[in-house]
């Protein structure tokens, strides 16, 4: 066993062993082992490699987002010889990619999220993954070849423009970036930002929504979703938006003026004024899959605190920390909100596997809510175990928590799928009510039936003033 | 349809096919139909019968605990008949069950826990389950006869006493009634509390731990556990406990004091000394009996929230309930932690279901916290959504809070489990941290490799006071 | 010093040397003394006195409602001879009372608050005290002879009728009980409920406030508050209501059927239409009450979780309880916690003696929600201390807790108070946006001034695509 | 009325108007005006000049911890004018401040904590702020003119050097930087962290504390404190410390290593040994001044909260923000916090006024955990108002939620204060018990004077099997 695995205090137990018991039978054998090599490389290869990754990067702003590190191209290498690839692409729908299912899947990106490398490194890394599912599900075969076939193959990256600074973006209807066509071209005008990705000198190509039809009575029929090379004169990247003060260089969340910018209309994704049907196909997975990442990262903190709580330098008055019942408590805490979080998303993803991402919308939305208050609790916690170091460069818990804290804004802020769900519970509402009213109608008639008049516990039918009622 | 049965704006959805996709490859075409059956059980009669239930005890502390509610009997002919009984057995231990595993039986306990009738009804109700699992596992063939048999059959009941009032029964340990041989009898005395159920005319048997071996050397072989019938003399219970406010009649907990009180020493169970092995055993099932039961619970308390929101003639401000956005806002959180608290729930079912309460120790302490939690919570908004009729006998959620409330203590207090949970978690700090140290230790080979030097993000090396170092 | 007052390792330190710092200036040199008598008179006669309070009561339903414990009669007696008569009535305002400030009665009404007894011995026990303060503030002189007069002498008792069963009365204007003039009678027809104190038989006159004049277009004109002889032909106890299983026995909260209920036009307080006026005056110092009570209530839960945790009897797993670091992590969160809660209410308490009710708004509304969550938690702590016995009757805690839930309900619930503050806060908004756009304006300016283009933290202006802009 | 000042749908309401009520005892007219003074100029000077601040500062590491922005020294010249100059030094101590008592300064403090530049600007910077202390208060006539004159002058600034990166500094005799004399100089070798301030060019003095005397039975005569300029040969600061992703240049966070660093015995603070008495001293004040720019900080998200709920931009599902009740509800929850952490560090303001430091020990215990997490609170509902706007660098959120986050961990992490709060309130537990014991007692005496036997409230005395004992 490697000291690079060691993971329980009988040394190195495999994932595959550590999957809920809930789940197995929807695990194949081949899936099982691809699971163990993916926590043997992410381990072994990924975790190492991160800090590597971090040096690579230059330190000024452009250096920043013109580097490109050299380690992840030999992971990616690596990745490939082991079958680690394109492991996403669920097999329900997709010949592409690895050949597992969205469980499958899920398992595995659970480990891909203990480490900043090893997504791009298995080509599984985000906003990559939801494109790629977007030209395999509607694009043209030219479509295909010419932006599909480099992103599978992790030649080149991609980056979706969705959400625009001036509208409240967590309703799509709002999207206002301007699309009118002009001959056989679409002229794109207006601004976007949280473009993730975009900061990468290998993004090639931006997966674009707008407005091409302001004036259409359907709501939902306004927008389209368009195919824009990221060098199409008339785009610049204005700045780089930074997040709770890390700039996730060098990928990075861009923001984007789009100034006359003239793309053909054969780069029109499915044709004018189908970018809902798009873009609803694509969240769903994207959701999974940084649900998936998230309770990976919260194991990861779980297990950055123990780490220190058994370090036998930091005995404030004489204990060590795990000898205050307090972090005791806490780790307590995590291990039941990481395990629920976790059986939460793999139910899901299921629902996903069987049904597809419209019909697992309630499991989807409420693993959105869930598990980013448990990763940002448990890194929490565990910042608090390390004290001030917990803050810093010296662990990775800050980073992390700066990513978890998104968790709860992209893809729409928790608000929003809170009120969605909480509509589509309330719909139950009148059967409810209905319900209780005919149980209680029976327990009427059954009242009479047993002879029984009906009586209130604390009856007492006195005139008031004291006198009893006769 | 029954119009007792509507459950969603489209009608009824049998319970059989709510079951969470994650749990279906667990579930046999039979265990569907009886879950089925038992909603409709619960749904049609025992929720119903609920308010005659109440209404057939009678009110002095004497009268209640001395009345048996006719329809209690009435349930359960018609539970026998539908073959609703004794479902909790599972079948890999027990044939005297219904043949259904502890996951199926899961399923079915959800329903069980909105009714106060349909445990019982359905010969399923606490403690008699358990003790029903001590005695098919560990008793004699005469034993059985006498005691077993009667129980399965619904002809009397039975009680557990182990808690006790002057030490701290937490850790069972402390266990101290005392238990001395004399001849082929044992001489019991001492005090015990918490006996629940012991209120019951119809309990004829206490299954009693004490103090054996008060002077072993192995703290665990001091006990013993004991059958007492319950008219053996110098038994008295010398009164009930309340719980929030409710005592629980006619079943109760009692306060039950031991005076000379002697038993053949056939009446030992497993031998001397072996208490500790017997509820072990017990209180694994029990705990998640429980927690099936109370995620049924929770989901009643919702549908109650649900159903006042509806509710045309409360418009507070002009607006339905459900127009209030703090109001969808907790039913959405209800929803997501119910529906998670019941994957983790049939998560733990399963892992006993796969070895055993043993093998399920962590799963059921999760569950053990993670449950009443949940159910509390939501109780709690709901009574808010009632306003004062939350709270007063015209729901039924102020006695369900006061239920919910003592599972977080019986079996021990969620802060033993969560202490317990924190200790074994924390047994893996040592190996997070090595290998933490490993990785470091690889990625500055790593950094060798490609001939970096270590730098830290915000290098400075700089003298202080403000001049550049050399 | 006296064995029943002992409240710290140091013995016995007054009450009155324990106010915060920052209320002292607020206090008489008389207050002080009197609130050390309270303190005294709470501690020394008033607890010992409940548990002899509770045994007076009978046990039947209509025992507990026509009982009267002797106990209390002879507590008041002794308060009377201490000059603790009518503390609540503030000197501002009323002659009538012992001639204290709202903030120097709030700090006695902590200590009333630890005790079942004490705000009655003391005449200060809710409804009387709201309703004396309506009597004395806007009764006329034959009113205030018939009622007010007696009510201040302790001689008779007194409930406010609001709350209705078939309406969101959270919404006060919602209120239908029908006033019809006929000639020189009112006559009253509806239901009222949570009448609390109308169980006691020394009830004598009902403040009710009902609808006289349903069409009128205002809708805070068509109100009405009467005063109703609870003796008046037509008036039923229909029954009492129960709160989380208690009855609180012998006052109790009243469901009550008006029929054809004939009052003289004389008993009309202020006049027709006038009821909004009158119950927007009494709210106010009705919640500062609850809220100071509550202060007490919740100290007395943490005295009883210290004295728990200090008990040599109780030591799971080899420790006392406050050896166990989650337990006194609990304790220093329940001490921020009601150290905070008790600024906020004594805060509230000046703002109304400087003011009013109305002046007081936000820091009643504020109390109202603050104090019972701080409540309710450190009863729940208390509770799991206690383990089984904390929610059974050994101790006052189960009592406690079911007193403080209804405190999130009474006078409006929580929620409704929440959204009020919400939207007040809210108007501010508008300020706030347009001050901070000119601070925003301001900067532009500066950096115009110090020769600076404004540059964003990670601005790039880069072709996309990965080339420079020039 | 200024419109960089409009803080009301009233326009402008001044500070000096809006302290509590309980508070104005406390605060003298000068005060007030000062106060409002403060205001004015913190809204109108230093918010618009924290962006030019931040411009003027560069974005290499390098180039950020030598750049001095020219605006601060602006702002300085424009304080010492308005007389807004070390406000900080209580009067009742300190005769070079400006005169104002904690409490008054806490109402100031609370303004400054809304800009970055106003406590420089003032004069009132942390750790400035302490070291001042430290010097007037233990200086030596030479100390005093060599450092704490040009310090009071605002001409050079300082750092305190105590925690460690290799202990459990939480427990400061953990500390260990080894101080050794010879001859009449102490060499000082050993790290320091978090030294913040330190990376200031203008950085001259750090009071170092260290182990001078390590075989010292009593564990607090160890320490010593040691002034030590910042250009001493053989300091050099290793590297800048981030939180939370942010440096806080150009002061930041150093980490410093000393390596034979000389320094004479005549810059020993006090004597040897004396380290303890040193930094009780300093840390109190600290304490409580971060807790009241904690408070303004909290102030200014909730306006920002406020702004963005009326932003007319921002309309998801057709509402204003301010039109979500769950919006309003998070607006009125952090009014409540607000206005209770306000009263509670006014309070310990007080405190220390009247006593000092150590006598406030538990308010200051307190406040310093209740603070920062009523601020991180409202920061973190204030970032989910925004959306993703809310963790970038479009608002000030995210780099105050950093500052926030480290509230929790400065000084002690809330843990230790938390045991220690604990620990004292137990010190009680048996007084408590004893006490209600001895009430219990006189209860049953009282029970025998009123010739009643104690009941249980559900005595029940029957023989168990049901029948009834005679």
């Amino acid at each position: 066993m490697s000291a690079l695995m060691v993971n329980s205090e009988k040394g190195y137990i495999p994932a595959s062993e550590r999957i809920p018991v809930i789940a197995r039978p929807f695990v194949s054998e081949r899936a099982k082992k691809t699971l163990d090599l993916v926590e043997k490389f992410v381990e072994e290869e990924c975790i190492p490699a991160d800090t590597v990754y971090h040096q690579q990067i230059g330190v000024g702003v452009k250096e920043r987002f013109t580097s490109h590190p050299q380690i992840i191209e030999d992971l990616k290498a690596k990745a490939k010889k082991l079958g680690l690839w394109n492991l996403f692409l669920p097999k329900a729908h997709f010949s592409e990619g690895a050949g597992f299912s969205n469980l499958e899947y899920g398992l595995m990106a659970e480990y891909l999220g203990k480490s900043r490398t090893a997504p791009e490194a298995t080509n599984c890394a985000a906003p990559d993954t939801g494109n790629m599912e977007v030209l395999a599900k509607y694009g043209t075969a030219e479509q295909k070849k010419k932006w599909l076939e480099p992103l599978l193959d992790g030649k080149i990256r991609s980056a979706f423009l969705m959400t625009e600074p001036d509208i409240a973006s967590s309703d799509a209807t709002n999207i206002s970036l301007s699309m009118r066509q002009e001959g056989n071209e679409w002229v794109l005008n207006g601004s976007k930002w949280w473009s993730s990705g975009a900061g990468d000198i290998r993004c090639q190509i931006y997966i674009v929504m707008g407005k091409s039809d302001p004036n259409n009575p359907k709501p939902y029929k306004q927008q389209s979703v368009i195919l824009v090379p990221a060098d199409t004169p008339g785009i610049t990247i204005k700045r780089m938006l930074s997040v709770m003060g890390f700039d996730d260089a060098p990928h990075g969340h861009g923001h984007i003026v789009f100034n006359n910018v003239r793309v053909p209309v054969s780069n029109m994704v499915m044709g004018p004024g189908r970018g809902f049907e798009i873009i609803q196909g694509r969240l769903g997975p994207g959701r999974i899959h940084h649900a998936m990442r998230s309770v990976g990262a919260a194991e990861k903190a779980l297990e950055w605190m123990l780490a220190r709580m058994s370090d036998e330098r930091k005995k404030p008055f004489g204990k060590l920390l795990s000898e205050h019942g307090v972090m005791l408590d806490r780790v307590a805490r995590s291990r039941i909100d990481i395990d629920a979080a976790r059986l939460a998303v793999l139910n899901a993803a299921i629902k996903i596997d069987e049904t597809n991402a419209k019909g697992a919308l309630k499991e989807i939305a409420e693993v959105k809510v869930q598990v980013p208050e448990t990763l940002l609790k448990t890194i929490d916690w565990a910042m608090q175990a390390y004290g001030a170091a917990g803050v810093c460069q010296d662990t990775p818990l800050a980073n992390m928590y700066s990513i978890g804290r998104t968790m709860r804004i992209v893809d729409g802020p928790d608000e929003v799928h809170l009120l969605q769900l909480g509509r589509n519970e309330n719909k139950k509402g009148k059967a409810h009510k209905s319900r209780i009213e005919a149980q209680a109608a029976k327990s009427d008639e059954l009242l009479k039936q047993y002879g029984l008049e009906k009586k209130d516990v604390l009856q007492l039918n006195r005139v008031s003033g004291g006198k009893s009622k006769l």
